[in-house]
């Protein structure tokens, strides 16, 4: 059994980690660590795992040598304690933002602020299996993915893959988002009374991770608009992007397929009939799929590409799981078989 | 005109009389108080209120006398500012917990501490005009009612006026509620993502409001169960009770039709066909109305009797409105005809 | 008193327009027509309005003349009645879609069949008192407004009217939608356990609802996306689109705040602080309100235009009442003062 | 391998049972059929399987011998059917509720109709496995559980169990319900515009499933009342009764933990901190557990028992799999292993 600790495992990534870890058959977990509920069962913060694991939140700063550590923490500290951290692991996997981003200055100018631990900005493997797999079989560290540009990443895959855009040219991708992307700790707007049955723009452009769309897909003007809406989990992003000349459906239905082809998390729905015909998150809550459509509208060029996720999933968890997989030679789907729920 | 003001106007009771007074045609609102958002335009906290008003909320320390004060405040202000208050206004409607019981003993037992000015228990009327329009004429004070209070007072009502029920018997009153109950500032619980697709059940027995229903239906063995459902506005109680031998469904329609014809803002909702064939708070949002409904069981005498409101309206801050217009002789639903819509 | 009767009474804009008509101080209802509940109670229909009205639903083939007629049928039959209904009445108000496409080839292209009163298209004003407010004024027949493109020009509308976009540039418009929008019937996708916690686009570009935008805006290449959302009520339209060169921020403020002055019901929503920041549609339901707001990208000139509305007020019927008020030389806000509630 | 067939696999119960047995991996599915979607690709019914299986709905009419067939029909189907499915395989588990009570007259009574195979009914055990385990392990023929009758006999089965109620008291349980229960069908009242928001009590009294908490508790005077809430899945059972005198917390605490001890599926919740205090059928979606919990109020006796399920899972589906395991000798919890999600 390989051995696996999670530091920051009160948060909603570290649970949902959690909760796909005890059910790996592979790994055997350590320690959970959580400064705000120490001494606390975990099941008390994360009550899916009652009867499921007697696990206590522990210290983080009791941590043991493992195989593998998981760090789940808020954004900002994973860069602090990295050189600690690697002496006790040989292998770290990040959930955060702190290791995504390769150029400490592309860093600075997107978080407004220096990079603490520069020099290890080009150690950490870009988190997303679909993207970066074969460099995983032989990672030490992997950095997490952004939920939004998960979803903006795989909605421009095909694209850009099979060069059907221009990487230059305008792409807007209008992200909608459930409530458990701000965090367990939540914020005055995150209210129930204030909260529920929004549409509520909370970002035009300029967000975070629009900078790893732009590192990952190489378009250069690219805008993310950010759009909560009533619903717990769950990411849409709708890529509106021009195709070169002379593309039409067929070489999208090509590219699309190709790319789901490749890929076991990847599916593309695409029907004719039914109540389920485009991507949609509902149906994705608890799996690691991530479903991908589009429209084209051919006489104008107009592409939409849609990418569905479960945001603490293939958004987070899941495909920190996926890495581990990954990295560890195991079956890529190794525990995340979870197919999700329909109706729900 | 008659001048009024409000303290404690960032509520969301606060909210509602603020919207409530800025349409009533005979009154005409000096000050709108708040100390955590003193100086702020009140439609930045009510953005329902932008375009409406310029006012900005102003410091409580900074009142001028007015021809009625109302009094928004959290529960265990008012007692302590009372004596302040009546010298500024020679009529106060409190909104909050303070002065709806009358006996000082009672107060402690359900409060769990001492009434910090019980001498002014007696002077104030409970705030429900269903139950003492006629005091409410001549009224100086009048308190506010508890909305979960409200929905169980009025199912109870019909049984209780009519001598259906035996007052000693046991009582059940189960009431569901949304999240605008728990205040404008939230709580862990009440963060969307823990919030969201509820049927939480917060307090099984012993929930304050239960003194309001002792005290003014006289029933002596009542259990008020309170169950948070995905819902922003809106209160259905629904009270199991056992009508007296020989008590059958006529006796009953003519008790709940008594009551809503005296009572303007009583509807009684009891259809065979159609959508809408009990009482539902989904469609009274904005609304003044509380629909009342039943069903009884003729082989054991269970009776199931219904009271559906908008919290915030018939239980806070529209009942305000009511009480107010009664105590200046007003029409009583003035600035009440909001009809609530439908869908929503 | 002015007479008024509503064929096609039993849908959700024939339910809101009947609870604002019996509200408007100016008019006296004749007749609600509704063929598959003739003879219910309206308020069995729209609960909304028990104790607000007797009124039945009375057969269409019955109606009497009128002062104004409004017609709230589902699209298709207005242009086949039109020629009876104008026996009946000197001014129409058409809620559907018959009456908004002035040219005869432009709703064949959008609609996909042939115009069945052609003659009668050039009679019409596009109903938006915000675009054609002075021919309101002399105009006996006015169209309803698509509440998707009510809120897609509303957005637009600063940008063009101050020329401040290339009208032949690229423009997409996403729009978000509530359950209302697929009126009383639904369909298969509608039923609660599929409809809710969706994000789901159900129209990547093709909507009819662009036809209106076409026409009233000039914009030539724009593109419609309409994903629904969780919630009953309400649209938010974000347009996307290029500014010209040397367009800054503080032009566009004055060209938001220029139509919030012109127009009773535009507010500009663009604050720092506090929890609402921007338009939402989930504090307008039962207002007439389209509130306004913007983002601009200065680097790139990518401009973020946003439109919040109630689809079944400023959508369809608040803007119907408003017409009616333009055309009888009322004011123009009587009957809409519903401010909307908050928190909801 | 076992194999396995699903008659009626286009419904919520037998689409998920489908995910369930796909997962199982002790048995083989054969086939899955449909009337109504005939032809058609299960996952173009149930999306969340896309990629998990290509199996088509067959025809009912065609089904080949198996080693276990599931009915999971619309009620009424399988007691005219059972004589021929009795052919096809040796053992038959139902979903529906034509074989849950035994006795022929009661059954007469609840359904108001006769049982069309009244010498089945001895045949059938009643499918909870907490009530029935050991008649399991030799039983060819098993039941289904009406998804609020078991929240309800699981609310009771500790207060019966350990004889802490007189069975022949009032008992009043009160059951609010998400909108999957109504099927995949819906009907007008479940179109999302009409259903979201809701707090709908559609039954006072004389649900059907209330003779299954006769039959099963052997409590006479008992009452489910149900109110539909705004959720997709989930029960929580809300039993009010009094205790024999004497009992206290202590013995409540004895009586939950026995039934929790003898259960894999079955947790007490009870806590004094934190969100999650009382059991939820929020974080249950997916999950196979019933959470109970309980309070008593020593002053008068009443107690206040809580059973939250998923009413897919352990409701129907999931229940029937854990019947399967223990009527073919494997582990009660394969395939059963999901733990729910948080936050969701």
């Amino acid at each position: 059994m390989t051995s696996v600790s999670i530091i920051g495992g009160s948060g909603y990534g570290g649970g949902e980690l959690l909760r796909l870890l005890l059910n790996h058959p592979q790994v055997e977990i350590r320690q959970v660590t959580s400064r705000s509920h120490l001494g606390e069962y975990v099941y008390q913060v994360h009550p899916n795992l009652r009867k499921r694991t007697q696990f206590k939140f522990s210290d983080p700063a009791a941590l043991e040598p493992v195989d593998i550590l998981f760090l789940a923490q808020p954004h900002g500290q994973a860069q602090h304690g990295i050189g600690q951290y690697a002496k006790l692991a040989p292998k770290i996997i990040d959930l955060a933002a702190d290791f995504r981003l390769h150029d400490a200055a592309f860093y600075e100018k997107w978080y407004g602020e220096k990079h603490a631990a520069p020099e290890w900005l080009a150690k950490f493997v870009y988190g997303l299996p679909e993207l970066h797999r074969p460099e995983m079989a032989t990672a030490n560290y992997v950095s997490g993915v952004g939920c939004n540009a998960t979803a903006g990443n795989l909605a421009l895959l095909p694209l850009v893959k099979a060069d059907l855009i221009d990487l230059s040219a305008p792409v807007v991708i209008e992200v909608k988002v459930g409530s458990s992307e701000s965090g367990a700790d939540g914020n005055a707007g995150s209210h129930h009374a204030e909260r529920a049955n929004v549409i509520r723009t909370f970002s035009a452009f300029g967000h975070r991770h629009t900078a790893e769309v732009i590192q990952e897909m190489g378009v250069t003007n690219v805008s993310l608009t950010m759009t909560a809406v009533d619903l717990v989990r769950g990411v849409l992003a709708t890529a509106h992007a021009r195709v070169k000349p002379g593309v039409d459906t067929k070489d999208l239905w090509k590219a699309y397929r190709a790319i789901a082809g490749e890929n076991p998390f990847v599916r593309v729905v695409k029907e004719q009939r039914g109540i389920y015909r485009v991507p949609e998150p509902k149906i994705l809550a608890g799996s690691n799929y991530a479903d991908l459509g589009f429209e084209l509208d051919e006489g104008n060029g107009h592409v939409v590409s849609m990418c569905a996720i479960d945001n603490l999933m293939k958004g987070a968890s899941g495909t920190a799981v996926q890495c581990m997989n990954l990295m560890m030679g195991w079956d890529e789907t190794t525990g995340l078989e979870f197919a999700g729920l329909h109706p729900i």
